[in-house]
């Protein structure tokens, strides 16, 4: 049995943290609910952030539902894609912030998938030191990871999420239908980080998973509604231990040490985020088979699991010396040692070093 | 009598902020004491981010206390002025920080006044969601004033620390040797803050300043000592009670509405801050008057000591719209209302609006 509490009241999860507590509300049709919109802190300004392939999707509908609870709501649209999660592009929101005189009551409101997640999250935290904001995700991998527990950055030329900030929202508002508009490649980059959660935290959670995979590749409201709670929940239970990742959060970056290697390696943005993980979520695996931590069976069931969501689950031929190289400069790393998420027994994840030649068979075994 | 207590042990001002307090040291000779250096964070590397006036003068110094704790002491020396209080210098430090790959325990010292105080506290705000940092006030303002509290930021084309954070360092080491190497300019403009204390806190901390300026000015060690720890302990006693500027921090703001306007409306940088905010406090006490919160002695004698100081006691004419203009782009307004820190009796500061037309009055009086 898994120690994270299952709510049964679906629909909604509650992260703990102090005074710095949130909801995360999950339901279809969501954004157009007038009631998923009470209570957000009260101010003369909202600005709406999105991103170019979002806005004629989704900016209209969200305008409309801030309308009457803001006297102005500002829009700024970014260019799509992780290459704009840049400092520039976090100006672009600065320019908008100061050209309509936004005091630091104003709201923003994330509408996008990561980037824009992570960006706003990262604007709201620095624009006059800090105002509210909402995170209302659009892609399956944001509403079940990256919009939920606070970290917020942008890149950094030498390095993925380098500069950035801890800084909670004030609610996260997962639409479902929202996923109805998701390319498929991106559906599959999302279910990577809800299988994740499965073996660092539930195994029972991996069963349904499995169970009901197609149901989810079909985008069955049910089936997703489910998933995204679960992960919601597994992630609140983590995030609530440790916001500020001195100790267990460090587990929800199980597959993500082999994955930033094959971003940084092949230059990010060529596979996306989720694909990365999936496959890092293979190697990791292999590497706690070798390290004696779990079965042969283990990892080619999450294998077989991970290639059946569409993922890819052999990494690109790098070579060992620039994965190692690319693990070392990662944020997790110690003075150059490597930290590694590995599965100690099915549910249940630790961090730890691995010798470098162990995990140089494991690249030269995974990886073509 | 004031509220503010005084800590008999000389040298040691604490400012309590659960996980987030620390200890402001002042002394004299502070920088080559090995003592003032024991008991910081553990990393294997430091990175000391300091200005080109600064670095000939103390650099060596600091390095050579640092050298002992951290197997790699790396520098980033910004060019001078609150000009490089940009993002373009905030860049420098995480390129150096990247380029040395410092992981995230490193520790930041930033050796300087005020610009490279925001600038090296938002640096490690940021730098990978937080890495620890160290004050080492080289001015008479930033001992006083801004390297206490947290408050970090660098500025907007559009406006003055418009990006930032509240962040706490681990400890602030005021090294009273280096006001001797202080410009003229800068004593006073640092004076103008040690002199807010007083009407906003501590009558009796007034009656002392106008006593002790002389000593003050001719950089008398006993007399800077006093000025330095008193003025630390109003300000930890403020912020210990609103670390994030809800509700009484803003009394810190004495002066600095009608000095930001000052500031913006000439550039930043033609008058120094601390010559704002000295001609400010003027602007301020003349409001508080004609609101009928304090007698035309108190003005009088605030201006007095203010100008004996060496710093304005008239304003710029920029006209009372430029004035008006300025101040409701302020962070601190609300919906486009200017909220003035005002004295409502000698010792005790309040935070309210007042009508356009007497503020004018006041421009008026004060400017030519």
């Amino acid at each position: 049995m898994s120690l994270v509490p299952h709510n049964p009241q679906a629909g909604q999860v509650h992260i703990g943290l102090g005074d710095r507590s949130y909801d995360i509300r999950i339901a279809t049709g969501l954004m157009s609910n007038a009631d998923a919109w009470l209570g957000l802190p009260k101010a003369a300004a909202a600005l709406i952030v999105t991103n170019e392939t979002v806005a004629p999707l989704y900016l209209a509908q969200l305008q409309a539902a801030l309308q009457p609870h803001y006297a102005k709501v500002h829009v700024c649209t970014l260019p799509d894609g992780e290459a704009y999660k840049t400092w520039e592009s976090l100006q672009l929101i600065f320019d908008v912030l100061l050209g309509q005189a936004c005091d630091r009551k104003t709201v923003l409101f994330a509408l996008g998938g990561g980037v824009v997640g992570d960006i706003t999250g990262f604007a709201a935290a620095c624009y006059m030191r800090g105002v509210p904001f909402v995170q209302v995700p659009t892609t399956l991998l944001a509403q079940v990871d990256s919009s939920v527990g606070g970290k917020t950055a942008i890149n950094h030329p030498l390095g993925k999420n380098m500069v950035g900030a801890f800084y909670q929202p004030e609610r996260v508002l997962c639409d479902l239908s929202s996923l109805n508009t998701l390319p498929p490649r991106e559906l599959s980059a999302g279910l990577a980080e809800v299988i994740k959660y499965g073996p660092i935290a539930d195994m029972a959670f991996l069963d349904w998973i499995e169970q009901h995979l197609s149901d989810l590749l079909a985008r069955d409201p049910q089936a997703l509604a489910h998933a995204v709670q679960r992960s919601c929940e597994i992630k609140a239970w983590v995030v609530g231990q440790d916001e500020r990742e001195g100790g267990i959060r460090a587990i929800l970056n199980f597959g993500h040490t082999f994955g930033h290697a094959i971003e940084a390696g092949l230059g990010f943005g060529v596979w996306l985020h989720g694909e990365a993980v999936g496959c890092g979520m293979v190697m990791a695996a292999h590497l706690s088979q070798r390290l004696g931590l779990v079965d042969a069976a283990f990892t080619q069931r999450l294998t077989a699991l991970i290639s059946r969501a569409g993922l890819p689950i052999v990494g690109p031929d790098l070579g060992a010396q620039a994965y190692l190289h690319h693990m070392r400069v990662d944020k997790k790393a110690e003075a150059g040692d490597i930290r590694f998420v590995l599965i100690d027994k099915p549910g249940s994840a630790v961090v730890r070093g691995a010798p470098d030649a162990l995990v140089a068979e494991v690249i030269q075994a995974c990886c073509r």
